[in-house]
């Protein structure tokens, strides 16, 4: 737990609760989007909900043991998904513990009366880009993480458009090759099983890259044998930019969109990924009103579930 | 030109044209999206701007000449894409005569001052099922035409999206398959590519199909081809029902929908469509908050684009 800045405290403050399969993030956030107060704790994924809530229980504790937190008027929470807004519940894929978990209750009987706010974790990257990065300024932008998933959200007329359970924006899951390798959602062809890290490792490896002696297989060691010009990592990235391009058209030709915004770890290798994406862009972005379409790097970088949750706190995602 | 019903007149009345490489339909709309008045021309698709907008003033010099154009308070014209809202101007793509022709202007001159509103085909269908059709009553549709091309338009939060230029709801050129055969838009893969009436078609004759004798190779002769069991027929609907399957879960996936309409020549087959198209569904609706997605036939038929144009005149796409 680290307080970052000294800066005056502003009108009021806000508590955000970042959840995932990995880690439990937790900040307090001022209404400019700076983040005045972090706690963390690693989410024990594989234990029962219960285990997992008191995780949560934890960073709520650190964040409340400030005393910044008299100021906070809120919460919001970012969480894995699929969501269910109404219910406040969510069923994370990756946290098997909690099905339907009342977590917007949960969090509700801890912070003692304040109202707390639930949204999907593609949501909130789209919030927070909106908010405070690249798409600021955009009305109608798709905001992606590329990692060991693919995930999104979308702003549609100056709005993240949340959608009716608050999983709007799943681009991981959309097909690109209808008769393409099957994917562990149960469909076929999706973008994430072509642009993910992990596929990109595994198509430079079939193709014949290999690590470095001791090495992982990691995108980034591909993204580091594209950059000196290996054939098989070269391809595998132009595969997945390919992948993204058909993607992102596809989202700019449903709902038009200004700009295409892209965070995650994958996006992190720069212009190995970003080079042939925008290459690929031209053969899908066909249609004359796709045509202006911008692809960008994300700037709110990991604090993006965080501060996608602030924005909901705040208020910033109503109609 | 028809005069249907005798009921007494409404409170009031719209103008509407819904212009496309065929035809220019006209009409006179009442306020609950009855028809009381009809005038059409064919387009003179192949000769230059001014003869199309020629017949464009005859359709509505047709509608001027009836006393109930004393009633008309409004224009809407829905019209083949792209279109550019913002300049109220058109570039259909199978009528060349027009690139950023300024439609709405020279509408606006033939109608002595009333208000006109410029929207694409694709918000307009969706405009139309989503006032007096299948999606009536829906927050968020995707409605879509199958036909000798495939278009669409969505409903998202219970009104049309437009998009920034009033060309949202594209999915005819959405491609689901990267590697696929090159589509004239020039991407690869698109829906319109697999699922168009010509493509329904060609694929059964590829695979060994016969027109009857003199008989033209449709889609509506493969449809009753198929009703009977033919095996290349049935496969040619089967494909184009999965091509369909593909985009519509690609919709629900980013924006969430609750039902997807589909009208047009091809839906027209029914069954025929509709049974292979709902059973591919599952196989790519995978993700849980797409699975309660509806797919059922449009109500409007050949009329969508006259009641969307009235939507628009009515006032009813504002946000």
């Amino acid at each position: 737990m680290t307080s970052t800045g000294t800066a005056p405290a502003p009108a009021g403050l806000v508590a955000a609760l970042d959840i995932g399969g990995t880690k439990i993030a937790g900040a307090l956030v001022d209404d400019e989007g700076r983040i005045r107060l972090r706690a963390r704790r690693a989410t024990p994924a594989a234990e029962d909900g219960g285990n997992v809530m008191a995780a949560v229980a934890e960073v709520l504790d650190d964040l409340r043991s400030s005393p910044l937190w008299a100021e906070v008027r809120g919460v919001g929470i970012g969480s894995a998904g699929p969501v269910d807004r109404a219910a406040g519940a969510v069923s994370p894929v990756n946290i098997p513990g909690w099905r339907g978990y009342p977590l917007r209750e949960r969090v509700g009987e801890r912070v003692g009366g304040l109202p707390v706010e639930l949204i999907g974790d593609g949501a909130a990257i789209a919030a927070a880009e909106h908010w405070v990065g690249a798409a600021r300024g955009s009305s109608d932008a798709l905001c992606m993480v590329v990692s060991t998933g693919v995930g999104g959200g979308l702003v549609l007329g100056g709005r993240v458009r949340q959608g009716s359970t608050g999983n709007a924006g799943h681009i991981g899951h959309i097909s690109v090759d209808l008769d393409g390798d099957p994917c562990p959602c149960g469909a076929r062809g999706c973008v994430e099983g072509l642009a993910r890290g992990p596929a990109i490792a595994r198509r430079a490896l079939e193709n014949g890259w290999r690590p470095d002696p001791g090495a992982d297989a990691s995108a980034v060691a591909v993204a580091a044998a594209a950059r000196a010009g290996h054939p098989a990592a070269v391809a595998s990235f132009a595969r997945a930019g390919r992948a993204l391009a058909a993607s992102i058209a596809a989202v700019a030709a449903l709902v038009e969109i200004e700009v295409a915004v892209i965070g995650g770890g994958v996006a992190g290798a720069g212009e190995v990924l970003f080079a042939p994406l925008r290459e690929a862009l031209p053969q899908y972005a066909t249609l004359s009103f796709t045509r202006g379409l911008r692809v960008v790097p994300a700037l709110t970088g990991p604090d993006a579930g965080l501060i996608g949750a602030a924005a909901a706190a705040l208020g910033r995602l109503e109609a």
